[in-house]
């Protein structure tokens, strides 16, 4: 079980993927926001009222077979023509099963079947959310792309309407989850818009499972600049309660010099793990090596399914 | 093997799907005309350079099986969008295909597999064909649009360029087949360019196969008015050659006068069958019950496959 949305979402799919149905991963579900307003998945939303479908699109791809033509399908944007530029295939699947069927959901359904996913794709709600955030410096900031160009720090993310209904399916899959992994992924833009429907955040309370936070590597420029770990944590705390998070996963090692420099330039720097405030809030530090390799600093798919592995079984730190 | 394209082959393959696997129906096999340049064909021709894939989806969704979700989805029309609408959606799926591949065929091959058609969908050629219509008036129609709204006599029909390297699995299967049908469908935008490739008209004539016309039930305003039956086969023997054609399928018996009053109205009146004169140039007249119920004068898809199976029989007129 997963939560979240967009990249960071995707690349824990991605990895633990090649274990379900192995016996080592019974089920796999992600929960995916839908609250992005900006790019394809905008213009769909506000041109034809459907659900914004590329987070959930990127998550039905990680779960395919990644040499499948019809996943890379999904993927392509239209480089040109005018109107069609920009949107992706996938978006466009969504949007036109949704509007034939009227059901969001029946579309989810029926591209996870021609993809031939391993696990299930689920919208944390079917209901039209809007993301608002409020920042310290009083500055109101409308819609999921303004909330994540922000560029200062929030003192509060909304929901409009502020008490979306979860979408059931969803709520069972958690209630039912052996564990539940947050993240990696934008903190107010991915992963705070599921935490804030009630219904997801009790079901992820009433499961008991373990709630790992798997900590980003970076902060994001506009987003959670200079937040360190417990400045994620208390924020996801400050929105969806205290004690929901029983420990978070940080990588465990150096970051290589040359992509820092790189990524300094555009403002993203390491997310410093303050161990001792985090565990003064009584959730568990687990440090583990968790990057890719490559000149971006990612977490790797297969490490991180190693990691989540040894968590399943009981076994990790 | 059913030639042509548009509408008018989709009735045939609708009615023909149902007999393939039966052992009455070895094959089936469509090959359909590219030269569309209108709508959403003729932006997504302009815009990405691909072959004008409309022709072909319909064909594709003729061979699904009609309650597939995935054949109302290709067939789904973007209601609005910027640029989106009036797309269809099987025109997108081809486009972005051929974008990842670089091969629109690898794209139909998809299309068919994901839709489990039954039959194949062939393109007649991969080469970017313009059609050019010259009036009697010795006025010149550029383009497919051009040409079928020319509203007079058409003197000739071209290609552009003149000469296009007709799809060699078309040819094979054209040679193969058993029985040849042209039609029904529109005389100078559907029918002819395909025999106007000269690998395709050849490929007919090799293959010794019957070659039966399926006569329009009436005339299309601005392409093929005041055209009686003669007039259709003189001019498919004008761009293709004497004998090409065997026989000549007409609807044997009477059109409701509701309808044809309303088709009137546009212009359309049905297409007079002179006999004498198609018998005249050596083909034979094959009278049969065609005619679809409704207020469409059209041709019922289960009644062609029925006389299709006679004549595949031999036991036909």
């Amino acid at each position: 079980m997963a939560v979240g949305g967009g990249s960071g979402l995707a690349v824990v799919l991605r990895g633990l993927k090649h274990l379900v149905g192995t016996g080592s991963l019974r089920r796999l579900t992600a929960v995916v926001t839908v609250t992005d307003d900006g790019g394809s998945s905008g213009r769909l939303r506000r041109d034809f009222g459907v659900l914004p479908p590329g987070d959930i699109r990127n998550c039905i791809v990680a779960l395919a077979d990644d040499e499948d033509l019809l996943a890379r399908l999904f993927q392509y944007r239209f480089p040109n023509g005018e109107g069609l530029s920009g949107h992706s295939f996938g978006n466009l699947f969504l949007t036109a099963l949704t509007g034939i069927t009227g059901d969001f959901y029946q579309a989810v359904l029926t591209a996870e079947s021609i993809l031939s996913v391993r696990g299930k794709i689920l919208p944390a709600t079917l209901t039209d959310v809007r993301l608002r955030g409020r920042g310290r410096s009083g500055a109101v900031y409308e819609g999921e792309v303004a909330v994540g160009h922000s560029g200062e720090p929030l003192e509060a993310l909304e929901l409009e309407p502020a008490a979306p209904v979860a979408f059931e399916p969803a709520v069972s899959a958690i209630r039912a989850a052996d564990l539940v992994l947050l993240g990696p992924g934008s903190l107010y833009t991915s992963i705070l818009p599921n935490l804030m429907i009630p219904g997801i955040r009790s079901a992820i309370r009433d499961s008991g499972a373990p709630v790992v936070l798997l900590l980003n590597l970076m902060t994001q420029p506009g987003e959670t600049d200079g937040m360190d770990a417990s400045a994620h944590l208390e924020a996801i705390e400050r929105h969806a309660g205290e004690g929901l998070v029983d420990a978070v996963m940080v990588h465990d090692g150096e970051l290589p010099p040359g992509p820092l420099t790189h990524y300094a330039q555009t403002g993203s720097r390491p997310v410093v793990v303050d161990r001792a405030r985090i565990e003064a809030r009584g959730v568990q530090i687990l440090p583990r090596d968790l990057l890719a390799e490559g000149s971006l600093l990612r977490h790797d798919p297969a490490k991180l399914s190693g990691v989540v592995l040894d968590l399943m079984a009981g076994t990790a730190g």
